[in-house]
């Protein structure tokens, strides 16, 4: 595997398939570098930390970092390069072209400036690696959906797909967050996922999956908890916070988002 | 010379060269097919009144069509294709996403949205033709400039190229716009041209280019006159009303544009 720092040193051969992801890699991000692995002559991962898309400086600034650790699992999953170039690099002295991505609703209110920065850096990163295909989770359904829409919007000649989330033996979503919960407040979290499926639920049997949802919630402050319309399907998306830390997670409703 | 409506009818082969035209071809786009023609395998000229940058609906009914003497015109300077979408093929329902290009002052602050519309048609243009090279006339310095940022700050692989602006013997501006002049008011529109002269000979003598290009209006209303700091340029930029229609113009004072 090769690891590149400047854009002007990545040189593609073949067709490449890309997997955006913000390091701290977790078994997600390997189902996403297989998927890639299994269709593309090319698997470049990009780790980049993004500081366009926090909305909150402390998230940002503990993120969790470990290059040397995500290096050894992309070498694992045969990534061919890893991408991994500075701040500096991807948003130089006098940046001040964004790319807005009008997203409303769940994330996008409850983040501002939030998929902004998530379309900015994605179009970048589409433009220096020229994917044919680029991978995201359905745990950030909104995310696929709202790059979806870009690249239609765009014209860009690059395929969104969107590979199941998942999930620990225990029901809850892997997250490079999750790494930052303590043993008792990683139980707690628990409810964020048995409450969506209580929400699931509640549909199948025609009740409202978002009442649902938020009564199950064990006492974990909701940001959000909305039926979100993508493209062609419905999902049941949440956001809560879990002591300091923030946890999405969505279940679908109807349709289908791949 | 191909005549192409859809994107998915676009068959490029070659190294291209994009012109983008919102049609009432003039003098400043022949020098544009010119300059592409002969730095270029394939010159595709796209024809599409945007909506998106016209910031007022009276400018957008009253802009000059023509397709048949556009294609006159291109087919004249060798242009192998010309692309002529629909509004609905460039812009589908539930088109979202916008290119934000963070220009202010001078044309940015007098007309709200046009540099949007401009930066957002661009990239789609871009993306469309995948152009190795770009072709903008100076008049439209601050675009030009704003679309030299942009792709450097999206990292797309495209050339923009700034041909000098072509003017009529009399000195005004070759423009679209000026077929909506009346012959009172053609002549009226020459102050601009005279004024911004005025305003190059007090820079060089060491006098206030703006006072001076104000001075010499000759009743004009403007909407701004300004100093425009460009990449490697000093323009001394104007807008100003003659009748019903806005015109513009600028003048290098430092630096280049090419």
């Amino acid at each position: 595997m090769k690891i590149v720092r400047t854009i002007a040193a990545l040189e593609l051969l073949g067709e490449a398939g890309l997997v955006p992801t913000m390091g701290a890699l977790h078994d997600g991000h390997r189902s996403l570098f297989r998927a890639a692995r299994a269709e593309n002559e090319v698997v470049v991962a990009s780790l980049f930390v993004n500081p366009a898309q926090f909305d909150v400086a402390a998230d940002l600034s503990a993120y969790p970092r470990d290059e040397q650790q995500d290096a050894e699992i992309a070498e694992e999953e045969a990534v061919d390069v890893l991408f991994a170039p500075s701040v500096e690099e991807m948003y130089p002295a006098g940046f001040a072209t964004w790319v807005d991505s009008g997203d409303v609703g769940a994330e996008g209110a409850a983040r501002p400036g939030h998929f902004r920065g998530v379309a900015t850096v994605c179009v970048k990163l589409f433009n220096i690696v020229q994917p044919r295909r680029a991978y995201f989770g359905q745990k950030d359904a909104q995310q696929a959906a709202m790059l979806r829409r870009l690249v239609r919007d765009l014209n860009l000649g690059v395929q969104i797909r969107v590979l199941p989330t998942v999930r620990d033996q225990d029901g809850l979503a892997v997250s490079s967050r999750n790494v930052l919960l303590s043993e008792g407040e990683r139980k707690e979290a628990l409810a964020l996922p048995r409450a969506l499926a209580r929400g699931v639920e509640a549909y199948t049997q025609g009740g409202d999956p978002v009442a649902a949802t938020r009564g199950a919630l064990n006492g974990l402050p909701p940001d959000y908890v909305e039926l979100v319309e993508l493209d062609a399907a419905t999902v049941l998306a949440a956001a809560v916070h879990v002591g300091p830390i923030r946890l999405i997670d969505n279940v679908l409703l109807k349709g289908n988002l791949s």
